[in-house]
């Protein structure tokens, strides 16, 4: 009865990748946990890129200058 | 000082009944576990169906066949 | 489909009120929102005292001096 | 490699708030614990006022009265 | 930079499963979304099954009659 | 009301430290957001190091050979 929660920044992933995703994230735990996929969730939440930092920074400054 | 979060499908919970699930997830703390209702938090995360999955596929392409 | 999560103190409940809070949070998602309860989860995490802060201070020692 | 995740009401802060949070709440992480920046991540959820409870009522509510 | 959190019933897993939930559950993300593996995080929190309700009832119970 | 959450590796802090953590977390919402430190909440988890996962590999694996 497993439960997957997949943090992503907004923007990165389109309607067709946000479905392999929950796809292949219940297929791992149905191959290697055995779990019964009836019961396997897969929750996805897209950040907004203000309101993801990292070294203090959001993310919104840091792709300013880089791809991550 | 309890914390509750409740997820739930986008679109399936009015504004009414949101403050009625506040209302009663409060009360189900303090009658059980005598908690001070002060201090008793409930937050309700509103998840888009593309973004929730079951059995490998989303929410918004299960609900176009059945009804959960 | 909903999901519930509940933070509580470690201590603050015994076995039997957290089966009761199990049940009663499954009964307010299928009386107020109209959920199929085979697909309701509630899921109770215990956080050490040492561990929750509240007003920069951890429940340890705010518990040490009131009752909450 | 510590993630910090707030939960704030929305609307309390602005775009310039929520980069000070970021770049203070890594600085407590670096110079607490001594974590290395390049791996402290700090996610902003801004929650709605109608999807936040208090006492068995939501802050909408809550703060038409009052100020918290 | 995406952060995959798997909640699973304790005991349902061993230390060889979990590695592999943890390398397959990278894989995924690298390889439908592109993600630098770098920066992909994949935590596993085992939760007790007094802990864990589903139809009212805890894992516990419900597990002592059946196979989920 | 804020509520902080703090995911950090088993064992990189002592109770003195996650002390610090909370109230300088706690600090951070009261200067830069105006939030009363009454209902200012911090809660720090504390993760076993084969249950977080870096590129792929869990934390044990890759600290058994660097210092992250």
């Amino acid at each position: 009865m497993p439960i997957v929660r997949v943090e992503i920044a907004k923007g990165v992933a389109t309607a067709e990748q946000k479905r392999a995703v929950i796809r292949r994230m219940t297929e791992v735990l149905v191959e290697e946990l055995g779990r019964d996929p009836e019961f396997v969730f897969v929750l996805i939440d897209e950040v907004d890129t203000d309101n993801w930092g990292r070294k203090g920074r959001s993310l919104t400054e840091l792709w300013a200058k880089t791809d991550e």
